[in-house]
């Protein structure tokens, strides 16, 4: 497959862009001439205004879909590699990498299928046209058994640690692991879901899609001062989140530096992504009363116990030993901070007639271990437990950003070696 | 269980309203002084603006959701009965009814839940509080195996009947049937999967839920000279949908009138829902020019063969005999016309690598055997089959509109004899 990292200012690479569904060639290559690239960002068809329809750059030290003001949509996909060629691998990271900075910037992947008297096979799926950016980002991951391949063994970082298991762990397999990951957040979920299939479509015979996580709802915030949205409980939570903008709680917190290592790491994250089920008509069921004392703060406006407001200082000892709030905090954890950016999920029905519905949990951090291992293994006693059930989990090493036009996603991991 | 339906300006039932979760009255029933309810209507969360947060009216000769312009989400529920006692599932109509006219005017469900220092155990499971209405829209419909119940069988309306099989059906048993439905569209996700979840939560004991879906992104319009959404497939289809205001199509398509009978269905309308799955992965390897062929309209702009617009008159002719839009046209089909409100779905993955993802199909019509049944019969030949697969499907009566506060949904099949 060719190179499509090449710099923009030459034509692109048409020939790779329609061998990427495998059939391309086949069925022949067509120059299209004077075709114009139809970008989503012209047209005006979405009534939520300029904001949300914004494109955010994909390029800079860190990966966008981190510390970026959380959209309100998400596809998720855990992938599995299907080939032991290094280089088909590392050619398909450029693929991606180029279709993610077209895709994010409101562009359809390749130039030009739609303009003119287009006869090639189209590049792009099409179902995004006419929409914005509406503010798109892709965000990659590298999960614990990527490492066993490619020569990869020596490079896994200490702090990308398979999970142990937590008390009332459930784990679905089918929902679980992945060689590595895509985060697609956008205000629009056609956007998102897009980004996904075709990243999947360019990715046919190298990776395969092992599993995959609609998120309907958002159910944090990283905008600071903007009140937490609730979850399928009807509560807020973690409504402490570090902001995009807190710079320090970033750096202590999230962003990994050149002390923790290994260097390819520096300026990227881990994430940790579990499928958290509630079991939402018992809760329903539940008094108010009991539901806030079990939570450590109210339903109405989401303050800790005897405070009046969200993001008023919680007074953990006025809580049940036994709350949510105060096993979660900081305080409780040796500091142990997350950036949250859960979405919540409604996945049909169970068989038992009971709503197949929770929070997709998904929370970066500095190392894993200090992180959510912590917190978790401190939730062993979580009067929340008897409503919840953890039914899927992977963790992720996110790499650093990818710089700009010439770089891409993972370069740093196989660039030294490729 | 009390008559909710009781005039607004007296003070509701309360003790019906806590009643619902069946565990309520264990719990005990506290009066709650001077408390007020929380209205979503009256706080400004949402960044699109007034439009998308609006209230849809609830009350009307027909029932809302159906020539409403189509939101932009979907949360779909298909219900069965059990329970034998016709009171009590009347009682619980009357109750669906009044939670339904709350959250469509932007409140909880019950008053004063979360006013003041409430112990109750909550009326509302809370997750939408702080949204706005969002143009939330509740629709509800009887399947044909709710006349088998309550001495209901000579009420049936002979429009109603059991889908015939259909060539290339693999219908699943799990997303198929159901003795009555709820639609719910909003603007946004989370109302519409609050107020299911509501109703559902009410129903206890009466009615439990034989499946669901969400829909993330509409396919249709029904606003004259917008836009058709995109399909997953890329393509705009349906386009010639009729508008909520063609007051006269809606009159020869979409509503029973008096000399269709049954009289209890005067004003209502019929329901078929299929769950379509698309082969996407295999779509996408297919060249753009055969896509259009297949559909018999561009990809780009949608426009018939050899046409130049979306709207312009197709000349059918100029399609191979297999197109789609040729087999669904209402001259292949003796004049017969839909009106489409279907949904986008994505719901992960299906165990071999490839999203499960497609078009729940909502269609309105005033007579099954005349509408749907005609049209699915012509699309035997579709070229587009080799694509999809129907593996749901359901079809209910959608009785007329709540006229007004004192009315409830099912009024005029029950009432006569309740």
């Amino acid at each position: 497959m060719a190179d499509s990292s090449e710099p923009e200012a030459t034509a692109p690479s048409r020939r790779a862009l329609i061998g990427w569904g495998g059939a391309g060639l086949a069925l022949g290559a067509v120059a299209v001439g004077g075709a114009v690239a139809v970008t989503r960002a012209d047209e005006d068809m979405d009534p939520a205004g300029a904001s949300a329809g914004a494109a955010v750059d994909f390029h800079g030290t860190h990966q966008a879909g981190i510390a970026t003001p959380v959209q309100d949509r998400l596809h998720f996909a855990a992938f599995d590699v299907t080939t032991d060629d290094r280089a088909a691998f590392v050619a398909m990271l450029r693929d991606w990498t180029e279709a993610a900075r077209r895709m994010t910037a409101g562009h359809a992947v390749g130039e030009g299928a739609y303009g003119g008297l287009a006869e090639a096979p189209p590049d792009d799926t099409g179902e995004a046209l006419g929409l914005k950016p509406s503010r798109l980002t892709l965000t990659i991951g590298f999960g614990p058994s990527l490492f066993e391949r490619f020569g990869l063994a020596g490079k896994r970082p200490d702090a990308l640690i398979d999970l142990p298991k937590f008390a009332g762990d459930n784990l679905d397999r089918n929902r679980s692991g992945g060689d590595l990951c895509i985060q697609a957040c956008s205000d629009d979920p056609q956007v998102a879901v897009h980004a996904i299939r075709n990243l999947a479509r360019i990715g046919f015979g190298k990776v395969v899609i092992r599993w995959s996580q609609l998120g309907f709802g958002k159910t944090s915030s990283t905008t600071p001062d903007a009140q937490t949205p609730r979850n399928l409980m009807g509560f807020k939570d973690g409504t402490r989140n570090i902001a995009g903008t807190e710079t320090a709680r970033l750096r202590k917190f999230v962003w990994v530096d050149e002390k923790d290592g290994p260097a390819w790491m520096e300026g990227g994250s881990y994430l940790v992504a579990r499928r958290i089920r509630m079991h939402i008509e018992t809760w329903d069921r539940t008094s108010l009363q009991e539901q806030e004392d079990i939570f450590g703060r109210d339903k109405g406006e989401g303050a800790p116990v005897g405070k009046a407001k969200e993001r008023d200082e919680p007074f953990l000892k006025a809580m049940l030993p036994d709350a949510h709030v105060r096993l979660a905090h900081p305080d409780s954890n040796h500091g142990a901070t997350l950036l949250r950016r859960g979405y919540s999920f409604t996945d049909g029905t169970d068989g038992l007639g009971r709503l197949d519905a929770g929070l997709f949990f998904l929370a970066y951090q500095r190392d894993v271990r200090k992180g959510f291992v912590q917190v978790q293994r401190n939730l062993a006693t979580d009067a929340l437990n008897e409503y919840i059930q953890h039914v899927g989990s992977a963790v992720f090493a996110v790499p650093p950003g990818v710089r700009d036009k010439d770089d891409w996603w993972g370069s740093t991991l196989f660039s030294e070696e490729a």
